[in-house]
C-alpha cells in the first residue's frame, strides 16, 4: 500500500493528565492518517502551551487558546497549515470550538456526545452543511472490523429481519464517588454543566445508541427509561436503562451503567433477527459469534477469509494476531482522513460517523433523561 | 451418608411425548428422594394406563384419571400409599390437582408457573395452610450450588448493598411458529388456554422473577414493561422486557424471550452492589463470578473449600466433576423429600420454594402482561 | 420410551467414605438401567454390612466378603439373582474379584485401570472369552455425548486424516503430600501396592489414552515419555507426559498431572486433521468446537438437531439444558445393561469400553512408566 | 509524559508484500519510539527503492542495497543520519546485516531467530560486545503487560516453586503446501536455506522457548524431541514436540505446529509451581489467570490496580479498553529506543530481549531439530 499523505491536524483538548486525547494521537498516527502539528491542549493557557511542547510541537504551533490556533492557523500558507481541528475537551467546550472550527475553513474531528443539547447539535449540522467541510465525531467503536461484519451480516439478511436488540455498556468505576477525590475524569463526568444531561446515558449510553443504529440501521421509535443516580451527592445518572421499540417492530433493551464493580467496559451487543443472531463483546473484539435456528453456532475472526469487504477492509493483522481499542479508534482516523483528502465529507462511503450521527445521539441522551420515570406500575407482592 | 427411606410419588401428567415428567423422575430417583409408585400420566385415560405401565408402575397403580389416583391411593394402608403428588401437566390442570391433592391429604410438588391467575394462586396459598401440606414449586434453577452461592454472597454482604440486577432468560425454539406443526409442547405453551396469560413471561420469565428473589432477596417495587408477540398467528407474548425498580432502591432488567435463535435454554444472572458484583450462567452453571472495585475477578468453583455450607451441602461430586441440569432439579426434591418425611413445610429451611414463592411469580407475570406498553415516550430523530 | 427392566447388581467397594461407588450408584439408577441388589462394599466385613444396611440393601444381601456375595447370589433363584458383579475397589481388588464373578457366571462392570499390570489384564481377557460374560470398564469419558460426536467427526471424515492429538488431564490435589494426612483417595492411590505401576499415569492417563483411541481409532506404535514424582517421599508419578506416535504418522501429546493447582478435573482433548480441528474439555462438556482450513469455527451443542445419531442417542434433556459427569456415567450403564440383558458382549455396538480396552490400558501405563526417561539430550546453554 | 526525541531507524527488508515489516512500522511509531528515516527494504534494489518511496523516505534514503544505506548513512551528519538497523528480512539475511550494522556504528533491532546456526549466533554476541551496541530481538510476545505480570508473579513466589510448564504455539496455514502456490511468506519460511534448520520449531518454537524464559527464569537442562513433517514434499518441520526438564527439576511440554486447522496464532503458556499456577493466551491478551491450591481462580485485567510495576509500565490504556499485539511489540521499541538513546545495551533494565536471548534460542531451536527421534519405546497393543 503506498502511504498517503497525513492529514495535518491541530488538537483542542488533551494535554497533560488527560486520557482521550493521547488516543487520538495514537489512532492519528498509527497508519500515518493524520499528524499533529498544532495544539491548543488546555483550557489554562500556561499548561496549554507546555502541553505542546511535551509533544514536540514547536513554539509558535503550541498555543495558548483554541481561538488563537485558529487564527493563527488559518494566517499560514496552505500547504503548511492545519488543515483539521480535533477536539478532545470536555463536552461543553465541543459546540464553541466546532462551529468556530468549521467557520474558519477547518475540517473537524469530534469527540462524543457531540455537543450539549439538541439546539447544539441542529446548529452544528447546519453549520457543517454551510461550510462543506467533513466532520467526523469519533464514536470509535463502530471501527472495529467485527462490528462492521455483524452489520454486513444484518444488513445482508444473515439473521432475517430484526426482532430483538440487547446492548449494554457498563462499568464500575463510578461506584463510589471518585468525583470528590479530586480525579479529573470523574470530575468533569458528573457535572452537567461540563458533560451535558446525561451522566452514564451521555458518557456510554451514546455509544451504546450509535452501535445499534451503526449494526441494524433501525430507528427507534419509541422508548420508556428509568435514569437513576445510585452514588448519594451526585447529580447527574450513573445508571440509565431503556426499553427501545424500534421502526420495524423490533424491540430492544439499552442499559448504560457506570456503577457495576468488575465491569470495565463491557460494551456488548447481541441482535437476533427471525433467522439468527450476532453477538458482540468490545473486550473480545477479535471475534463475531453468528447463531441459527438449529446450531451450530460459527464464530467468525477477524481476517477469516469469509469475511466481507468492509471488515476485512480494517483488518491491518493476520488472524490471531489481536487487534484492539486503538486500531478500531484509528479506522476511524482513516477514514476521516481519506474524506479530509477528497475533500467530500460523506460518512457512508468512507465509513465513519457524520454529525448527523452526533446529533441524533444527543437528542436520544436528552430525551431518555428528560423521559425516565414516567409509566410505571406498582407491584407490592412480597 | 445413610440413605433416608424416598418418599412415595404419584405423577399427574408426564407420560409419552411429555419432556418434564422424565425430567421429575430422574430428578427424584437421583438421590432415592421420592420412587414412582403411581400416575395418571395424561388427560386421556388409555394413555395415562399405557404411560404408567411403560414406567412399570403395576396395573393398579396405573390409573386413568387424576381423581381416580388420589380416590384410589387415599385407601391404600398408610405405610403403602402414596404420600406427594407430582403435577407435571400444562398449566391449566395444576389448580385443581393441587387443591385435590391437598385436600385430600397428600403433599404436593408442582412444576412453575404456579397456576393461571392471581385468584387460583391465593386459593392454593390458603388450602394449604389449611391442610397444612408440604408443598414445592420446581422452581429448579434455584436448586443448583452455585444460585447457593450466590445468594449467600449476597445475603452475607460481600457485594455491599445491592443496586442493580440483570435477570435474562432467553430461548430460540418458538422463533418459528412451531405450534402450527403440531409439536405438542408449543402447542399448550402458546395457547393461553392452557398456558396462562403469560408465554415467554409465564414459562421462563417466571423462573427470572425466582432467581432473582431467591438471590438477592429484595421485592419488586414497581416496573414497566413491554409485551411483544412477534410471530405471526400467535395469541400468546412470545419476548418480554421488564424494567424494575426493587424495595431498597435498585433498578433491575428483566428480559424473557423464546424467539432468539441460537439461545438455548440462556439463563443468566447478574447483580451488582456498592462493593462487587456477581455472575452466573445456566448453561456453565459450576462456576460464579465475583467481581470486586479493584479487581482481580475470582472465579468460584462448585465443591471449592471456600463455599458456603448452603452451597456445600447440594454438591454430590468433586470438583471439576461437573454437575448440571438433572442435579439441580434434585437437589428441590431432595429438600422436598425431606421436608415431607419431617412433616414441616418450611422451605426456608429445607431450601426449596413454596406455594407463597409460586404463589408471586404467578402475580407478577400477569402484572407485567396487563401493563405491557403503557407510558412509552416517542422519539422519532432519523 | 418403554422403561427396560433394571439389570440386577451386586456392588465390590464403595461404602462408607468410598467416593466413585456413590457414582455407580448414581449411574446406575438414573435411568434404571441397574438396581443395587447386594453388595460387600468394604473390605472390613463389619463396614461391609453396616454399608450395605446404609444403602437399604436387606440383611441377607448386605455381605462381609466379596465372595460370601459371589457364592450366595450364586445359589439363589435365577430371577431373583445377581446378575452382574460391579466392582468399585482400588485397582489391586480388580483381577481376583472380576475373575471369580465371571468364572461364578457373573457379568461384570469394573472401574478404571483395569487391573495391575499386563498379566492380569491378558488373564482377564482370557476368563472372559471363555466365560462368554459382558464385561465394561468404566473408561466414563466417552460416556458424554459430544466426545460420541467428536468420534463421529473423525470417523467420518470431517476433518480429514489425523495429523496431530493434544490428549490432557490435570488435577491439582495432590501437589502437596496428601496421602500422609490419611486422607483415604490419597492413600491407596499414592501406593504402588494397589494403584498399580502408575500413579497420576495410572489414575488420569488411563483416561486420557481411552479417549484418545476411542476419538481418533488410531493406535500408538511408538512413544517417549518423562515420568515424575514431584512431590517429596511420594512413591508414585504424579506427572507424566508423554510423546505419542500413531500407526498412521499422526503425532501426539499426552500428559497427566496431578500437582497442578489450580486444575480440578482438566480433561481436554484435541485433534487436528488435514482439513480441520476438534476440541473438547471435560469441565465444559456439552459443547464441541470443529475447526477448518478456512473458518469460521463451528459450536456443536449437545442435542443440536445436526449431531450424529450416536451423540443424539445419549442425550436426555434439549439444548441449553446441561448434562454432567453423572449422566455421561450414565451412558456407560445404559450400554452395560443392553448388553447384559442381550447377552452379548459387544463394546463396539453398545457402545461401552470392552475388557480389551482395558487390557490396552493396562500395558500402555506399564510400558510409559517403564520406559520413562531413556533417550534425552543435555542442554546447557544458559 | 513528556515525549522523548525518537530514535531514527532504517529498515532492511519490509517492502511491498512483506508483513513484519509494516508491523515493526506501527510499533515504532504508535508511541514515537522511532521513526522511519532510510530504507533498503527489498533485496531487488529497484523493488526497494520503489518501497522506500511508498513509505514517504526522500529519495536519497531510499537505498538500493543495505551496503549503500549503511555506508550513505554512516557518512551524514551525526544528527542526522540512521542511528538504528531495523532488520525484518528473511532469516538467513540477519547475520550479514546485523553484524554489518554493529561494525558500522549502528544500533540493531533485528527480528526472530536470530540467525541460522549457533556459530553465527556466537560471533553476534560477540561483535555486539566489542562495539558496544544496543541489540534487541523482537520476541515480540514478552511485550504484553499480562506476560510481565506472569513473570513477576513467578518470580515473587506467588505460585511457589515452579514444577510444571506447558507452553504451545499452535497455527493453522501451513497445513497445505502453501508454499508451492507462490505465497511469499510460505515460500522462505519452509526453505531451509532462508529460514534455517527449523521450521515450526524456528519461526513460533522460538517464541515458545522465549516465553518460558522470560516468564520462569528456569533453564533447559535437558529435553526429548519428535520432529516432523506432515505436508507431503515440505523439507522442513511442520510440527515439533518437546519434552523439558529443567535446572530446578521442573518439567516441561513446548509444542509448535503449523499443521493444526482451525489455530491461528495461538501461543498459550501455563505454569504451576507447588502452590499456585498461571494461564496466558495470547488471543486474548488482556487477562491472566492465577489458581491455587484451594480456589477460587483469581483473573487478573490490565491495568487492575493490583499489577506490578513492571506490568502496568507497559499499560497504555483503562482496563476494558483492550491492547494488542502491536500494543505488545510498541513495548519492545519503546525498550530498544530508551537503551539506545542512553547507549546501554541493558535488556534486563529496558526490559527487551537481547542478543544474549537469541542466540540461545537459535540453538535450542539447533539442538531440537538435530535430536528430534532419538530414545523411542515401540508400543504394539492394539
Amino acid at each position: 500500500m503506498t502511504m498517503s499523505r497525513p492529514i495535518r491536524m491541530g488538537m483542542v483538548g488533551g494535554g497533560r493528565d488527560a486520557f482521550i486525547g493521547a488516543v487520538h494521537r495514537m489512532a492519528a498516527s498509527l497508519d500515518g492518517s493524520m499528524e499533529l502539528v498544532a495544539g491548543a491542549l488546555s483550557s489554562t493557557p500556561e499548561k496549554s502551551i507546555a502541553s505542546g511542547l511535551d509533544l514536540g510541537l514547536p513554539e509558535d504551533r503550541a498555543y495558548p487558546t483554541w481561538q488563537a490556533m485558529l487564527e493563527s492557523e488559518a494566517a499560514r500558507p496552505e500547504d503548511d497549515r492545519m488543515e483539521a481541528v480535533v477536539i478532545v475537551t470536555p463536552n461543553h467546550v465541543h459546540h464553541p470550538v466546532a462551529k468556530a472550527a468549521m467557520e474558519t475553513g477547518f475540517h473537524v474531528v469530534c469527540d462524543k456526545p457531540l455537543v450539549m443539547d439538541a439546539q447544539q447539535a441542529d446548529e452544528l449540522v447546519a453549520v457543517r452543511k454551510q461550510t462543506g467541510r467533513v466532520f467526523a465525531v469519533t464514536y470509535n467503536y463502530t471501527g472495529y472490523p467485527m462490528v462492521k461484519e455483524a452489520r454486513h451480516l444484518v444488513r445482508s439478511g444473515a439473521i432475517g429481519e430484526v426482532r430483538k436488540v440487547i446492548v449494554e455498556y457498563n462499568q464500575g468505576w463510578l461506584a463510589t464517588p471518585l468525583e470528590t477525590t479530586g480525579q479529573k475524569q470523574a470530575g468533569w463526568r458528573t457535572d452537567p454543566a461540563m458533560a451535558g444531561a446525561g451522566g452514564a446515558m451521555g458518557d456510554i449510553g451514546s455509544h451504546a445508541e450509535n452501535l445499534v443504529s451503526y449494526v441494524t440501521g433501525l430507528g427507534i421509535a419509541e422508548f420508556t427509561s428509568d435514569v437513576t443516580t445510585h452514588v448519594e451527592g451526585r447529580s447527574i445518572d450513573d445508571d440509565t436503562s431503556v426499553l427501545l421499540r424500534f421502526d420495524n417492530g423490533a424491540r430492544g433493551i439499552l442499559t448504560a451503567s457506570q456503577v457495576c464493580p468488575g465491569c470495565l467496559n463491557d460494551l456488548r451487543i447481541r441482535v437476533w433477527g427471525s433467522t439468527g443472531g450476532l453477538v458482540w463483546h468490545q473486550e473480545d473484539p477479535n471475534t463475531l459469534k453468528q447463531t441459527s435456528l438449529e446450531g451450530p453456532d460459527r464464530i467468525h475472526h477477524r481476517a477469516d477469509a469469509s469475511l466481507s469487504e468492509s471488515a476485512n477492509a480494517m483488518v491491518r493483522l493476520p488472524g490471531g494476531h489481536p487487534e484492539a481499542f486503538i486500531e478500531a479508534f484509528a479506522n476511524i482516523y482513516r477514514g476521516a482522513a481519506a474524506a479530509i483528502r477528497d475533500g467530500r465529507d460523506d460518512g457512508a462511503s468512507y465509513d465513519y460517523p457524520t454529525v448527523e450521527d452526533g446529533a441524533r445521539g444527543v437528542k436520544f441522551i436528552g430525551a431518555v433523561i428528560q423521559a425516565g420515570g414516567e409509566g410505571w406500575t406498582a407491584f407490592r407482592e412480597h
